[in-house]
């Protein structure tokens, strides 16, 4: 996990493109596995999210060791993690799919907006959703759930490989969200998407501008020579 | 299949009946199962769907049959569905209501609009989501997912009988969704639950305008020999 | 169930409380199973919801007993649900979470209304949800659904406990949504939940405001000894 | 439910009928849903099952009510169920199809099985189902489970409409199973459909008969004119 | 789909493979989706099954089509497969995983037995599963289902390419099943994935036999240079 | 996790105790998630289960990472866990629940019998499921599923908490397995729960053979004092 930091270009590079685009480009790689499932937008405001996956572990939890008491102390992994995650990086957390109880509430995801995080994600529920709901900030979950992390949750590890909404999520890995949903992509491959992902886009934007202007998807999408030369055309316009 | 195409008429009369009052209609004459399981509408914007079912079926892909090139082929089903469906038909896509995996992307909806498509419904998923969303044209879907199709999905046939959110969808039979979700009316019943659906219809509004004046609905829904004279005497005054 | 009615002034603490908060409450009295699952607010008007349970019942339909001429009894449990709820009370209906069909749709939902009920929470579906949905009324429901009741549901009582969305709910306990969820307060808690539940939001109001002036949660969140001084000097100037 | 008990004629019918020819029945009287979905045969002993349905309620249990010491109280439903259900009655339990924990344990249905009763069946766990699953007795249930009941299910009605395997029961339904399942018949059906049931039965062993023969299904099953007289002739050689 | 058909020798080698060494030789060529889920061997005598599919499918049934009278037909879909299916094939059924209902019964397995078929699959429910249970014969489904196929499934097609299990068939596939459960191999890989099957078989057991001679499985499993030669050796000794 | 190991004393006294039994003892103590759900014996031979929990950890797979050469690796964490688990101890695999592949094989959970390993137990598929079943040795899973680990699980950790079933599973936690299913015991529990189950289990043993002699549960079960006394002087007589 010594790779570079994600470079500004690449970063605003994904920040322009679609995750169906990405989840394309990964396929393209041999990746079929990487959109999270059952995972949702939550915020209505706020930009696209990119950043480096920093992750939180939760197993579920026991009456006897998972009290309130437990927040008092500073190394409890929620806490530890939302006052050290870098800037820049997601907040990745893995509840098992399990909604029944929320992952975090808006107290801490502000504080991870507040320190510079990218975002928060998890496959659990999140509390006081209505709040975070009105953040200029990408937060995605898998639904609404009140009750707090303890009557479902323990949380054990952070920055160790995950599963979040059935897709491994390695730390480092970037993790890129739109208003569709969130996709992983594995760090090494990050630039090399962004680029090709970002011609896609472009060549997405001229099919969609002559679909809209009556044509057919023949020979169209994908495109055939004629088309590709007219897209080379239309770039240069552009 | 030699069916006569739906009428304007009963067209019309069907875009202004709330699925809920179809469903009723249906039941009446015998059929439970009419309303699409987990299919929502994902346009905000956009008429109610009326249109004859124009069906595309996948089944679950193979990595060495569902790689990018097959869209090159022309006679692709899924390519062909798009390019093929008749003005004024709705477009149902069975994907064994499994979101995993898309079922089309804003490129191909945006396609079917243009020819003159009456909507596109899926128990799959839908990718590119937010851009499908902004579209004036009723779509629906099992749920926002960004990869595509090939990764769970094959396509292998068009305008056969199929399940589609649990319901079976006939070639011909007439699809009608509103903000709720999307039934499916057998094509011979069209006309007559379009006339009857009409009358319950305005007798609901009558009955809710009652309601909304303080009335009890003992007598009013279902409405007593009174109610019904009261509701003709409204219906004359309209 | 002979407990007095519901305080002016809890009701009024509890329309001021979170659901999430609520469920911290219960937590700390041992209750961890108090939140609602999979049921969701439909309206985007109105207030949040507190009121006392008044139940209704369903077990699945039969074909036989189940037709539509069962309205017409003024006994069926249903309609004399609807017509019987005592002012400020949800209606709050058993569906055993299945939204294959309606336990309500909107002109019982709109008679709840007008008869002064506070509310409308189910686990099963709602039909007319585009009518419900523009309602200034909480109404909370697994899931938009135009099957009327009759084809999956059978009324069979009122105000028995039932469960809804995986919570035991008795007759009288009080029942609180805001745009998260629903919460199920067992009715000798309510005072006392509503109290702590008051100094609860007012420490996390503070608390808030203090991580969106860039504070730490450690020693913030749960407070130590000088967190909780400077919460009593907040308050005070409040 | 002033019917008159099963005779013991229909009971020894019965007893010879799958539950398969009886859903089929059944569906001819226009009921589609009458077999308990997910509910298995624990035991590998004991005779089929049949008997006039005698229910058990539960809703889901809250940790401040659902202590052990309920079962002191002689009133607790569950304890009362078990000591009053009469001689060939089924005990049937509605656990809402929730296995997370058991609706009994093998003291309590070795106790039904002393006082006459003709099986149980729940749609939730079964605990000490090493011990259940050696009685010469009928037992079905949705899985093994060692939770006690207390941890999710609060027993609260005897012998109220219930629904269990998503099947409603009314007390006083004739409940059949044998190594297939459980199938609920209306009481008022039951004399019929076993009149009807046994020629099915004959029917099928006849046309089995043929087919291990090597005879087509054609113009055997369903028979036509030359196979009913064929079968008439066998009846009678039997 | 005009292969040559299986040859003898391969479907003599498959039937001594298990599903597992199968499914890591199809994972091996990129093929990480064969083994059908929640599909379970019914029968607990018989051989294993190898065979080509010979495919049925269902869609969801409607009440005012799929009624008894249908089997009357000879060209009903569910009849017409019974009877054509060829010696050596399996009759594999989509009922889109939904046990809710069977896909067939015992009289018609049975006559697909006598007809020669290697073995009936299913994702949907088998009824009258006790009488199919005794036979020797290779049987599998989803779950034993008393009701008949109309009260959910409507047959549809024959021969065309289904999903089954959530895995791709088509037709002239080879399906191979044990007691473990059923596993589909691309035609064209078949004899391949045999030869290659029966090799890696006769490792693995070379493998147990060292296992439980105690040696550890570092270096044996996988095996290094010098478990080979040793191997080659005992392959020479059996 | 410096606890003394379990003693013989205890460990034998667990081996005799049921599951059911055990649950009940721990909900005494305030745990009521203490038994795995949707995991079940696969072993019809072999003894009851009791030892210490050594865990493997999965998280969801990639094509990328997860092909067979990794096998190969001897620090490759399902490889390691195998070769390490101690004398005694539980092997415990975490896969999410998900049973479309499995944790392990044949052979890995051969070689951990050798090993002197207590069982194995896992809440994903076991493969080779027919040749596992033969063994005289505790082993329980979710399914049975052919396909290899690689297919959806990664092995990530060794002896870190997991979840499993959905109950929380710490390293060193006292895991007990009988036909009906598996518990967990925390490990400081464990000496406590043993000694009163111990009793438990007698008291019950009594209360059966009074059920089996016509006595009614009233009274009995539980116990009054009379019953008590009763009780007292049969354990005297065995």
């Amino acid at each position: 996990m010594s790779l570079e930091p994600l470079s500004p270009e690449t970063r605003s590079l994904l920040a322009e493109i679609s995750t169906a685009t990405l989840t394309s480009q990964l396929m393209a790689r041999g990746l079929r596995n990487t959109f999270m499932q059952k995972v949702h937008r939550l915020t209505t405001g706020g930009p696209s999210m990119v950043g480096e996956a920093f992750t939180l572990r939760y197993i579920p939890s026991r009456e006897d060791i998972d009290v309130s008491a437990v927040f008092e102390d500073r190394s409890h992994p929620q806490r530890r993690a939302v006052e050290t995650i870098p800037s820049g990086h997601v907040l990745v957390i893995d509840c098992r799919q399990d909604i029944r109880a929320a992952g975090a509430g808006s107290i801490l995801v502000t504080r991870t907006m507040m320190r510079g995080a990218a975002g928060v994600v998890t496959d659990g529920g999140l509390r006081d959703s209505p709040t975070i709901e009105a953040l200029d900030y990408p937060v995605y979950c898998g639904g609404r759930s009140a009750p707090t992390n303890l009557t479902r949750h323990h949380a054990v590890d952070i920055n160790v490989p995950i599963g979040c909404g059935d897709v491994p999520v390695y730390p480092g890995d970037i993790i890129v969200g739109d208003r569709e949903g969130v996709v992983v992509i594995p760090r090494h491959l990050a630039d090399d998407v962004a680029q090709q992902g970002k011609e896609q886009t472009l060549m997405e934007d001229f099919v969609t501008e002559r679909v809209l202007a009556g044509q057919s998807t023949f020979g169209l999408y994908p495109p055939n020579a004629e088309t590709v030369a007219q897209f080379e055309a239309w770039k240069k316009r552009k």
